[in-house]
């Protein structure tokens, strides 16, 4: 099983100013590619946090992949970080100043705007098809930007590289029941179909109660049997 | 100053199928609280990981607040796992059945849901005004419930009790402009003010680019003056 961790860099989202998008799109892109999301971290820009929280997950997944803190200005410490977690130098890629340069327009690119083709040395350059300002790849961890468009290009042009598993596929059965009524079935199923994964999520909307249950399975077939049995499940709840 | 974490425990947030909005949030209210939200954790329904974070994050922040995991299906594991971290057994909390049998009718409460009424020893219950099921707090630990309108519930319920500092206030300067033509202001500012912490968060809208500069510091009187100069930069460099 390809293990992963991904690591939001960014003081605005632990004030809650912004709400993170990167996570759902990695969690759910990850799973599409057989990759396991093990566990996300959301950390501030302390270079210290930076540098100890790279080096747990670069050791602990086969993949790491953060987002955020690649810009500009003064805020932006992920590159200078990550080079000290590796015990590596930061340098200008001269292939990284050739994209500002198609970018912004040649000798057009400041002072601020070159500190986005600094990598640490032996890093690989991700390609950003939106504003040219690349992110990298050092070893196993992708270093992507914080902008969830960017991001997601970035994602998109280095992800068929991942060694995945078979995709992990998804079906949900909702049900307009407390989740309690079906607790004792539900448990019975997951002790009979160990393959797949069965989550419960209760919702509360309008003053309704209802339920999500979700199966999670590579395997197409089992995972159709469970849903049959789940859906039946519901109706004879629901009579 | 008071430091927390948040641990969000749910396979749905990983898998990105359930976008997360309890950590915007706490993370919200906790800044006006004058709470330092220092880390959050996403992490699996798996037990050893469970009791890994919780004791890591008690023993480092003043509070860890967790979401997640307390309702009545076979999935919810939150409960057990809090209760090994802390060595205490798990215990049916004789006023968490009465709450269940306030909230679904007396002898009404089925074996699934009692197990909403079980808590570690020692926990203290935190009310839940929505739907009954309370959740607890045991030492630094606050469990809540996964369910946004439920975990917002009980945290409104029991946050004046929380020690933290004076408020941190924001502020937000938008600027249609690339923040690398700002970079080098706001870091001489930044130099300048060390008392107030200033983010810069490019964003990419509509094939637009833009940047919003954040102010936060507890002292009103210096993020006016703050203010007051990131707008007279911004107001130069657009001319």
């Amino acid at each position: 099983m390809t293990k992963a961790s991904v690591v939001l860099i960014g003081n605005e989202i632990l004030s809650g100013r912004t709400e993170d998008a990167n996570l759902p799109y990695l969690g759910k892109r990850l799973a599409e590619l057989g990759v396991t999301l093990a566990e996300a971290r959301t950390i501030p820009d302390l270079e210290e946090v930076i540098i100890a929280v790279v080096n747990t997950c670069r050791a602990t997944y086969d993949y790491v992949f953060t987002t955020g803190g690649i810009g500009s200005t003064h805020d932006d410490i992920t590159t200078r970080s990550i080079a000290t977690a590796f015990g590596a130098e930061v340098v200008t890629h001269p292939d990284a100043v050739a994209r500002l340069e198609a970018a912004y327009g040649t000798n057009k690119v400041n002072a601020a705007q070159l500190k986005m083709a600094e990598v640490p040395v032996g890093a690989v350059l991700l390609d950003n098809p939106i504003s040219g300002a690349p992110g990298y790849r050092i070893e196993n961890v992708y270093v992507m930007a914080g902008v969830p468009e960017i991001m997601q290009a970035m994602f998109e042009g280095f992800c068929h590289e991942l060694d995945g598993g078979p995709p992990i596929h998804s079906r949900t059965v909702s049900a307009k029941l407390r989740e309690s009524q079906l607790a004792q079935g539900m448990e019975e199923l997951q002790d009979r179909y160990p393959l797949v994964s069965i989550g419960s999520y209760p919702f509360y909307r309008q003053g309704h109660y209802g339920v999500d249950i979700v199966l999670r399975a590579t395997e197409l077939e089992i995972l159709d049997r469970v849903e049959a049995e789940i859906s039946e499940l519901v109706r004879k709840t629901d009579r």
